[in-house]
């Protein structure tokens, strides 16, 4: 009988031990975690702590007694310290268990800046459902919240703050939030989410908390620049970093991201490890190098890559495209492929075009404004990326670019794609297919 | 100074004008049409009809004026009967005009059945912008409405005479409505349909009007089974097909489909005679061939094709997905690539899978579920095609695979498609996914 060991039980762990218990009905599963809980949703934490729903249950896909059913066993609060290579074997302070074939799905942990008075209560990251728990909890009693960041969880529990009455203040160190969009698209979000609400939400950039104020439990923040801030709750947010501890002790190459290098198998260096996840490198199909974007979505289809190789069979990775969405309220922000900085910083001769349009037909009384930008290389006319942010459905037009950048075709190809097209649901030519008219009339003048 | 003349002033015509003033600054461009209005969104009529908007200028794209400022001279009421080709030259009962090129934009026709008392009043087809405001009109004092035919046109109205208080019987001749979408989910969509309205909508299939009811007026149908339903107000959406008449006249090629033979380029078989449109056959990039598929926003992709091929640029059409979209109230249909009927019918060997998925995480208050039909070649594993139906975001979920079937690629490297995930938009896979790893794992199935 085959024994399989994951070290992790977040995405990419519980996937694969599901997608092995299919694959190898007869084998032995066991997942070690040192969390408290296994299977759950991070990204449906913000909603929970908004209030979008309270019963937190909703967080699990599987609970611990759904896995023991089907005979996957869940080792809870079991720190794996060290992996014998030779004797294949993991080992904790006080178990160990022998191996066939092992997976790291070991995650990230939050980065947390070096600030004083840290040790003050009411100061939160956000990755375990304890975290969670608490923040919402600490909501009922807080009036004003600091986080600290402006990604993805920043926004997203900025509107979670905002939605359950508090004042919030965000303070991110760079020049802008949501940095992952190219500077003008960050800037225009940055407006809208001041416009939705301009006394309770106020965004600080370019400056760094570094201190927090307070007896016992925290009263407000101090940032570099010198201002002071109310706070009787803080989130840190502050970006994530892959957790490669175990993966170093046993002598498992780390990839120049600071990830762990896995092949298109999800391989690690030593054989019969594998690793999956956020603590896992990640091949970028546009930049066609490695990178480290650490998304559930991505965790769960290298955990069942992973399962499937690990099961004997064959399956292969393909990489990533750095596509994200999420939303303020009701203003979505959308992106997949490179953005223009970063199609520079990989080498890449970029150009964009811009356009606003409405997402459906104007006369349909739903019909909202989109901002689209298409991103290509200058020379090879390929389809770099795509931005879009909006009010209306800004994230339908990104999800249509994703198969083009797997096949890497041309911005004039792609402006020819026979998209569904209804009133209701879009223009005549849909604003992702203007957006690529204009920038292939931009590349023709070019050449001319 | 270059004539072009465009025959024709709905999409592709207008389109195509437009185009080639931007193309050509000092070129004369002329619309002839024996229409009454030009640069109408003959999709908006059931919009517009089911009160979504009353004010009838939203209608059109752009004013006869409008073109006027920009040097497109617009002929409305000009019928045209004839070309010149030896001498280039169009012409009318009482008019006629030179051209360097030609573009024939004639749209297409209302099919209408041999149905006996035709001529009572309140009998509509549903094509010209008088078309939508007569039946506006008639829908005031109207009870019972009567909808011959239950595709795109026929549900569109259905909703709008149920919005504005009708009660209303769609009978379809053939055994299931909205026959584009594979059987299975013709008779869903059928049973979403009348569970939102049991009293107000009624659905006959397999069933034929032979005869419409009333004195000068019409007051019911008569159906080939004997059924009768009463009616004041009749809309007969039966089809169309393509107008070829001029082009018959002058020896143009018409294809095998019935509409204009065209190359990439919308070159028809005259020399600088181009078709572009509902009039124009469109290669099927799945189906490999030629069929006709009279859609608005391929006739103005086709428009501006033409548009630059005439200005002496190139460029080429690629061809038709057979991507469609409607909705009936809150209920999502969409469509893409082939049918598995239709796949047969090329001469494909199809397998599909369908999954029933939230089209969010189901803790999003919002999420709402939705239905997905994804097929593929068994040999060859290529997508053919997809469907989606439901509540939920049924419309992006297609959306993402039409750039897919452009490049002919499998089902298993779809299934790989880093789509965005947030859970406000998506899954943390994507139903689409979802629907493509459960055809993956039949195709394996069949090959172990």
């Amino acid at each position: 009988m085959e024994k399989y060991v994951i070290i992790g039980g977040v995405a990419a762990g519980t996937k694969a031990a599901a997608k092995l218990r299919r694959l190898k009905p007869d084998s032995e599963i066991d997942i070690y975690t040192e969390d408290t809980h296994v299977s759950y949703s991070t990204c449906g934490f913000p909603y929970f702590i908004g209030g979008n729903f309270d019963d937190e249950s909703y967080l699990f896909a599987r609970t611990v007694e759904e896995f023991e059913k089907s005979a996957i066993h869940i080792h809870l609060k079991h720190k794996c310290v060290g992996v014998d290579i030779k004797n294949k074997k993991i080992y904790g302070n006080d178990f160990s268990k022998e191996y066939d074939k092992l997976l790291l799905a070991t995650g990230a942990y939050p980065v947390i800046p070096n600030i004083k008075n840290l040790n003050l209560k009411n100061i939160y990251t956000l990755r375990k459902v304890e975290d969670a728990i608490f923040i919402k909890d600490s909501v009922k009693s807080a009036k004003n919240a600091v986080i600290i960041g402006g990604g993805y969880i920043g926004i997203e529990l900025m509107e979670a703050f905002v939605n359950q009455g508090l004042d919030v203040t965000l303070v991110e160190a760079s020049d802008r939030i949501m940095p992952f969009f190219d500077k003008e698209i960050s800037e225009t979000i940055k407006k809208y989410i001041l416009e939705h609400c301009n006394n309770c939400a106020q965004i600080v950039t370019d400056d760094t908390v570094i201190e927090f104020l307070g007896q016992d439990k925290v009263a407000g923040i101090k940032t570099s620049s010198g201002k002071e801030f109310k706070a009787d709750l803080v989130v840190v947010c502050a970006g994530v970093r892959p957790n490669v501890d175990l993966a170093l002790n046993c002598g498992i190459e780390i990839g120049s991201t600071g990830a762990i290098k896995v092949n298109e198998q999800m391989q690690t260096s030593v054989n019969d490890i594998y690793a999956a996840g956020d603590c896992a490198e990640k091949f970028h199909i546009v930049a066609r190098q490695n990178v480290w974007l650490p998304l559930a979505s991505t965790a769960i289809k290298e955990g069942r890559c992973a399962a499937i190789n690990m099961s004997g069979a064959k399956d292969y990775f393909l990489g990533v495209a750095g596509s994200a969405v999420t939303k303020y309220f009701d203003f979505t922000m959308a992106i997949t492929g490179l953005s223009e900085q970063d199609a520079i910083k990989y080498g890449f001769n970029p150009i964009s075009a811009t356009i606003i349009k409405s997402d459906k037909v104007d006369y349909m009384p739903d019909a909202q404004e989109i901002i689209v930008k298409v991103i290509a290389d200058k020379d090879m006319r390929t389809i770099l990326g795509a931005q879009s942010i909006g009010y209306g459905n800004a994230d339908k037009r990104i999800s249509t670019v994703v198969p083009a950048l797997n096949c890497h075709i041309t911005v004039d190809e792609f402006m020819k794609n026979d998209l569904p097209y209804s009133p209701a649901f879009s223009t005549s030519i849909d604003p992702i297919l203007t957006a690529c008219e204009k920038l292939v009339e931009k590349l023709n003048r070019l050449n001319n």
